[in-house]
């Protein structure tokens, strides 16, 4: 857990570098917009998608220069949503890692300008590879058919009473799109062909992703504010469907734990070819562990 | 005039079409979110950019099936825009073409998302043209070096005295930079190589892009709700920079004409050339002229 969570950090450090150079690189200058976009997007964000990305490249050896494109734009679309998010008019979060939201920070409507132009920044820093293909991956994890439907329904089904197969779907959209999207995108860059591997990563980047959203609402519950940088509570607050709202704290974690243990069956067969998918599961294991 | 106006009338319904197509294709289902993006992109727009787009098409024999991509992402980039600017934290408009604005009728949450996943549908009908400067050159007119920063500035300025240059920037960004980006692709697609003919056209775009923002400021204060669709008066409530709060009325619609002279003569190489450039004046001069 030390090693992997000094690369982690290694990642962190090295993925904010990279954000900051394509932000002010396509945007050219220093303007009230990109303050606000660089607070969103470089404000201390745990960096676990990109770090998913550059794992998955480790494993199968592609240059790690040849990820930092897809990692950046996950992790630019990762923060418009949740500068989005955060809007009075959506979970209405006046904190996020610990400090004022974007919107709170530089007002209502940079924040909405902050998160549009995050946005576009994905899809200008995914350009320059000459995939069309990625392009609509990325695509078609975000939009009305992904991740906005996601948060759309979480919001619409917000104090009604819904099934736990409604709020999977909710979950999956809303969280687990942009994960499965981070990998896919990564597979497509690493000409990666092997049927049985590509489909056991997606299946882990499945499982982990769901697994992640049910440790976030575990958190909201009884996390701390310290630790999560949001506000403890808020998903009761807004009365919220969460897998501890529906099926009560003990049956999230024992869940979450299920999804967990399905996920490192996925990494059998990679393992039986001699891949060392050490990382991997420890990041799996750090999504169903982690306090923030 | 006749003509053109029956040529914009088959324009916008075959737009029309091509952009439900391209909706229910990406989106899939109908839901509460498509149905409000839906409702921001079909809900009768001038299309004046996808003509553009299809009359430069003509004039290079570009078949227009090729152009229906180009001119579809564009007016999904100016809904999602439009969208985003009557949020009650930006331009506040509760009337657009005639009707309750998106906020209004779905509120304020799903306005968002429907945006967000409009700039999305965008990217995604781009992603199957095998040209990643296509998705480059949209990337560039609308992000925090484009239209986003455009409406950042117009907000931060609101009751501040600024320049008539600094105006023009703003206006340039936030209008200017979509309609040239929409002429950009259509140059791209269309494999248009002669360099005067591409800076003729450029210069075009960026004349006529000004001269169609200077009409909406003129319009918004001689305009009537009804024709306009939008609310009249609503620019000087909001305190906004215009070039009619500048200049003027007189001179303002002076410098609307002046522009238009300016974009014929970019027209006249072309007409030497043998090019039939008639729908491209009328099209200029319905953007100075138009009273919606």
């Amino acid at each position: 857990m030390v090693n992997f969570l000094l690369a982690l950090k290694e990642c962190q450090q090295h993925i904010n570098k990279i954000l900051k150079k394509y932000l002010y690189f396509f945007s050219k200058n220093k303007t009230q917009l990109t303050l606000a976009m660089e607070y969103g997007l470089c404000n201390g964000g745990k960096r676990l998608r990109a770090f998913l990305v550059y794992q998955v490249g480790e494993l199968f050896k592609i240059p790690k220069k040849n990820l930092d494109n897809i990692a950046a734009s996950i992790e630019c679309i990762h923060a418009y949503s949740l500068i989005h998010d955060d809007l009075p008019a959506m979970d209405n979060g006046i904190l996020r890692r610990g400090l004022p939201s974007c919107h709170i920070k530089y007002g209502e409507h940079l924040a909405i300008l902050a998160g549009d132009a995050l946005q576009t920044l994905a899809f200008h820093i995914l350009s320059s590879i000459e995939m069309p293909n990625i392009i609509s991956i990325l695509a078609n994890a975000i939009g009305g058919n992904g991740m906005c439907l996601g948060q759309s329904l979480d919001l619409e089904k917000q104090g009604l009473p819904i099934s736990i197969k409604r709020l999977k779907r909710i979950h999956q959209n809303k969280t687990g799109a942009l994960i499965y999207a981070a990998l896919n995108m990564t597979i497509l860059a690493g000409k990666i062909y092997d049927k049985r591997i590509i489909n056991d990563l997606k299946k882990y980047a499945q499982l982990i992703g769901l697994a992640f959203q049910i440790q976030d609402d575990i958190l909201n519950v009884v996390g701390s504010t310290k630790k999560t940088g949001k506000c403890q509570g808020s998903d009761e607050q807004l009365h919220k469907n969460t897998y501890s709202s529906i099926l009560g704290l003990k049956k999230a974690q024992k869940k979450a734990l299920n999804l967990y243990k399905q996920a490192l069956i996925t990494l059998e067969y990679m393992n039986k070819l001699g891949y060392n998918t050490k990382s991997l599961i420890e990041l799996a294991h750090y999504f169903i562990v982690r306090d923030q």
